[in-house]
């Protein structure tokens, strides 16, 4: 039994382990085991996402250890990472002569490559993506798929353009590619630049993708980030214009990591277990027979119909014909988010009929075995994918309250976000955060469908003209 | 150009660069960088590998930092990776606890966790794998694909069993997956066991695949190794068995790394470039319009016809319409390997008719453009794969000689594998190994076909009874 999702910290302890998502149990602090069931979740959701990255990127792979000559090259990245850094210092019994950084990200393995890769305007853009394991000394409290020692599944975009606008229009379509992506897991989102001192250590700008986890706390998803020609100038990465000079390339780098797979846990499960959207889930269907002594055979003749023939339209389909007793069955299988469960006792099996219900409802509805057709499978399908975006949308705008005052927004913290105008100015941004007690995530550049705010509005803090900002504690 | 296949070692360093398969200018040495094409090709290689052990496997993911703690358990194990093993010893700024080691290999990543999941014999047999990076701190000469810092692609399966007997079928099962994949790359093998000093650190045996490159040395391209109830003990990885009582589990692992890859390449590749086999080539066919003057429009019609058919057939099929001439477009895609080659030029197009012709074979056929179809392609791709196969047994049969004395072993080494008798005892391999200056790979389980040698014989150093081995040096 998991214990109820209003205990949201141990809710998700609990159900990452009895899910089988992750076993926590690995003995290193921040590094968790992906479980069979969970690495085909993982399996499905990056799937998708290779899928949205594969229209306009290269998947290539880049090594794992980076010299301390490149990572320290740009001054601001280090800066942003040497205090989480895990340093190699040895091979066998030799120290060796130039440390080796674990990639924490990827920018100081690949530009020094780019640099030879890109000639002349012809070779650009420049789009490539992996999906490799990165590495964090992290020292807060670690939790699996939010906060981990090993992040086992970072997928980061890399991508060199001509100018400085044409890498913002790249900018532009990431964020698109990543709407696409987190719609289709019907998780809402807020898309934020990230103020100044809390961008991308490199970059010009960041932008995030966050959502609001059940206990209030925003969780960031993906970013987007606007290198400029910032790292062009400390690989020295030029090419040849149509017009024979040499210009620097403008970069940008967008990165999203299992963190995906912590929001469609979270955002969707309820106290009984996980709630999976039907395109993502491991098994799809499972087929419930209802065993009474004596009808054995005859139900399950029509259960093993139904699931042959479920099985050759292409679905994932279970079926439990263990001995457990129905309540059993059904715990299971909802603990694993299966969308769709047909039941199938003696009085169905006699009239050719099943008992189907969904996961994210209580209805229960008795069809005729016909009726299941591929076509009616996939509406039912959308309707649970439109449920379950419509319900974290309510969720998510109730979680989300705009505040023209200090004292209101104080008091808001920790329930969710607070929206607000603030200025420009760092300091205003600054004293925002210590007077509220909460972080300052950027200007709302998007808000969630249901949540409406105008994007102008006096500062907070100086009365200045200023934008809407969110602000909340964040995982 | 490459440098002719007769000089391997250059011919193979060229051709991994040029071909694009990675990219050795990385600035550290023995870790290289996938290219995009060498990438879709790793996907496609270890897309057919993930699909035979999906059957009877669970892919999971485990980490890759494992504490010295673990590592250091089994007293072979560690002996045997000591010297090859990366050390973390900092966090950022801070000196760990516990050291951490980048993991060779998994097992005591891994047998901890199999301590937690198996309880009763209901958990036997446990059978998973997963694709990951593993590292080595290698001093020898690095090689892309061959000898690596960061083994990229390491897939390795780890099972338990309820004792010695299943486990050592399961190996055999193991054996046989292996033969299929590789029968599927058109690689020919030996299945070798290992002899004594040279089984894996921890295991009671091991079995390996080993094939013989084009310069005469083997490399070995997979290994399969039973390691009966060594780790259990060292783990305490007990099972309840129907009776009651407790047992300890019996356990086996096998890997393959991107050494497959290094095989395919340079088994089937020649002086042009790569010859891969229809399945894995990233483009499997290319489109080939032979552009004159004034002819532009009908030729580019029938290839544009040609393209739509053979893509909407499913087919991974490139056009070449750039303004090169044929012979630079032949020889672009000669050097990727592409499988099947259509060109189509005005007298072609006007009668409805294309040139095709196969990368292995120097043949160039006229057919109707309507003999194109799905199953013609298929047949032709096995037809292409018959003879790959046959090639590489031919080739490998001339390197792979059966001798009685030392001095005829000593004069071939360097050439191919030298079979021959020898016993069991440790002290006549040795023997052999110091006086042929070459290693004993153990004793032949399995010759490819068309090799034949009696299976038992005099041992080449004593006289007494002994097993067909085969001798060679080594990747």
């Amino acid at each position: 039994m998991l214990p109820p999702k209003s205990n949201f910290s141990e809710w998700y302890h609990e159900i990452i382990q009895h899910a089988q998502i992750m076993d926590i149990r690995y003995p290193v602090k921040g590094l968790y085991v992906w479980f069979p069931f969970g690495f085909k979740l993982r399996k499905l959701v990056y799937g998708k996402l290779r899928e949205i990255m594969d229209r306009e990127h290269d998947e290539v792979y880049f090594p794992a250890l980076i010299p301390e000559t490149e990572l320290g090259k740009e001054g601001q990245h280090i800066k942003g990472f040497e205090d989480e850094v895990y340093w190699i210092t040895h091979g066998g019994m030799d120290e060796l002569d130039v440390k080796l950084a674990l990639r924490p990200t990827s920018e100081t393995a690949m530009y020094p490559m780019f640099r030879l890769w890109i000639r002349s305007h012809a070779d650009l853009p420049l789009k490539v993506y992996q999906v490799v394991n990165v590495f964090r000394y992290e020292t807060k409290h670690t939790r699996p798929l939010i906060r981990l020692r090993e992040i086992t599944s970072f997928k980061e975009a890399h991508t060199a353009h001509r100018n400085y606008e044409e890498a913002e229009e790249n900018v532009k379509k990431a964020i698109s590619s990543y709407k696409e992506f987190y719609d289709s897991l019907a998780i809402p989102y807020f898309v934020i630049k990230r103020p100044e001192w809390d961008k991308f250590p490199g970059a010009d700008y960041t932008i995030a993708f966050d959502t609001i986890m059940p206990d209030g706390r925003t969780l960031q998803i993906g970013t987007v980030h606007h290198l400029a020609d910032n790292f062009a100038k400390t690989f020295d990465i030029k090419y040849e214009t149509p017009e024979g000079d040499h210009a620097y390339i403008h970069q940008t780098c967008y990165g999203i990591s299992e963190r995906c797979i912590a929001s469609l846990i979270s955002i969707h499960g309820d106290d009984v277990g996980l709630i999976l959207p039907f395109d993502f889930a491991p098994h799809q269907i499972v087929v419930i027979p209802i065993l009474y002594k004596g009808k054995e055979e005859l139900v399950m003749n029509v259960a093993n119909r139904v699931y042959d023939r479920l099985k050759s339209m292409g679905f994932r389909v279970v079926m439990d014909d263990s001995d457990d007793r129905p309540g059993a069955k059904y715990y299971r299988w909802e603990l694993f988010g299966v969308p769709l469960r047909i039941e199938i006792g003696p009085r169905e099996a006699e009239s050719n009929e099943a008992v189907i219900s969904f996961r994210d409802e209580k209805v229960k509805r008795k069809i005729s075995i016909e009726e299941l057709t591929e076509d009616s499978i996939k509406t039912w399908a959308e309707e649970m994918h439109e449920r379950l975006r419509r319900k974290a949308l309510d969720s998510l705008a109730e979680k989300t309250k705009l505040f023209e005052s200090i004292s209101e927004i104080k008091e808001w913290i920790g329930k969710g976000v607070a929206l607000t105008y603030l200025c420009s100015s760092t300091e205003c941004g600054e004293e925002l955060e210590s007077l509220a007690g909460a972080g300052v995530l950027g200007e709302v550049l998007e808000l969630p469908e249901g949540v409406e705010a105008e994007k102008d509005g006096s500062c907070v803090i100086c009365g200045r003209p200023g934008k809407l900002n969110a602000i909340a504690k964040s995982y």
